[in-house]
């Protein structure tokens, strides 16, 4: 078999030390090309540049590798990988190891996670991983554990078409972690509170702030896991279609005329 | 009853004809806050600001209406709105209308279908609309009507929880329209042919392009409503959770130690 080639990228910027402590956990599973932001994406979501140029600069990394900064967001950072930089669809796609974590709704504005849909949307086998702590000193010795557990199932037993992993894990040594559960994305939001500010000219300004709020009591999710002391894998789908309310909206009879 | 308090979003950008179309579609049925982007905000997909303040500059729209323009995105636009302007939480959220389909997996990269998703998440019923027709001199005629009747749906009989619509109006008149479909997000993607060029340094650049590939038979989708010249609805949900790989990741048996 072929060595397998694993395409890196993330959304806290190709110098943040989630994703060398990613690079790390990976290199030795085969051939890795990093593509990352130049500058912090943080709650980039889904974002992708329309109507503006982007661009791609060559990168000195720790080790002696070199990876490549983008201009534009983590899901140009996967298109211009696939699109321009790679000569073949890579074998796995992993993103992060994001700063902070991306469990419940925060699936939905995480530009960690958009990047690893980005891949599967592609078709190919993607993860995002996520370590529960903002900080930039955080401690990335377990999560590189993880990561490798969990990279070697994903290369030996490729996940299901359609599907892509949101891994969260929790900030915890790894004699704390108390295993690995698979969950469902729990039902909770974030709640604004706007941080209303007066500038120097008179005008208002807004900072978005907001408090999550979990509204859900299951002990199957990957909220539950997580406060539990457990890595939370979470399988993600680009399938948006409410399923469920296919046979409501049929009741509804629209009719034009 | 009292009457519904209805707002309204985009991602085209407050002066665009789509959104002064979505107004007066939805005018008659009740209050009308308009919050929107006050840029064009095309494939912002989910993307919040983070680090950066938000602006909201009040603006003098047609027919003599006041709107807000947000210096943000359009899911900013909506938290801007519920969590700042408006005293209750409104009946209703319509984003669009927007110039171009965001059927199949446009859902996910769509600005006009995040700020519809983000409006879900915060429990209001939530609809975005969109035509198939980019140019700005559309005729929005035939989607005002198509507008008009699902709104009325949508306020006498609340989508279930935790669901939103995709509406997708075909570039036809209200009598070339064959109807209304319930339809299923068509299985398809975007494959990127990056335009590559020099720029007057001598360093290259990147423009997105892209064509859409759809891998899709089925007669139940929204793409093949819109091929069929039927209006698509489509119901959306938020959680992302690909509950049908659950029983396939049980069986990896995931152990850290």
């Amino acid at each position: 078999m072929t060595k397998p080639h694993i395409l890196v990228c993330n959304d806290d910027g190709i110098t943040a030390p989630g994703i060398a402590n990613l690079i790390e956990a990976v290199k030795d599973f085969g051939t890795v090309t990093v593509v990352a932001p130049d500058s912090p994406q943080s709650g980039m979501g889904h974002a992708i540049s329309v109507g503006k140029p982007l661009r791609l600069y060559e990168e000195k990394l720790s080790h002696n590798r070199t990876g490549w900064a983008c201009s534009g967001t983590p899901v140009d950072c996967v298109k211009l990988a696939t699109g321009v930089l790679m000569k073949q669809k890579p074998d796995l796609l992993v993103s992060g190891i994001n700063h902070g974590a991306n469990s419940s709704i925060s699936v939905v504005y995480s530009g960690t996670m958009s990047a690893a849909m980005e891949g599967a949307i592609e078709g190919i086998p993607s993860i995002g991983f996520s370590l529960c702590d903002f900080s930039h000193s955080a401690d990335f010795t377990a999560a590189r554990e993880v990561v490798q557990k969990i990279v070697a199932k994903a290369l030996d037993d490729p996940m299901p078409k359609g599907s892509l992993l949101n891994v969260n894990i929790p900030s915890l040594s790894l004699d704390q972690i108390r295993g690995i559960k698979i969950t469902r994305q729990a039902v909770g939001r974030w709640v604004e509170e706007f941080d209303q500010r007066v500038d120097p000219y008179g005008r208002n300004y807004y900072w978005l702030t907001g408090k999550f709020k979990i509204e859900d009591e299951g002990e199957d999710t990957d909220e539950w896991a997580l406060a539990n002391g457990f890595v939370s894998v979470c399988p993600v789908q680009f399938d948006l279609t409410a399923h469920h309310a296919l046979p409501f909206l049929n009741h509804w009879h629209l009719k034009l005329k």
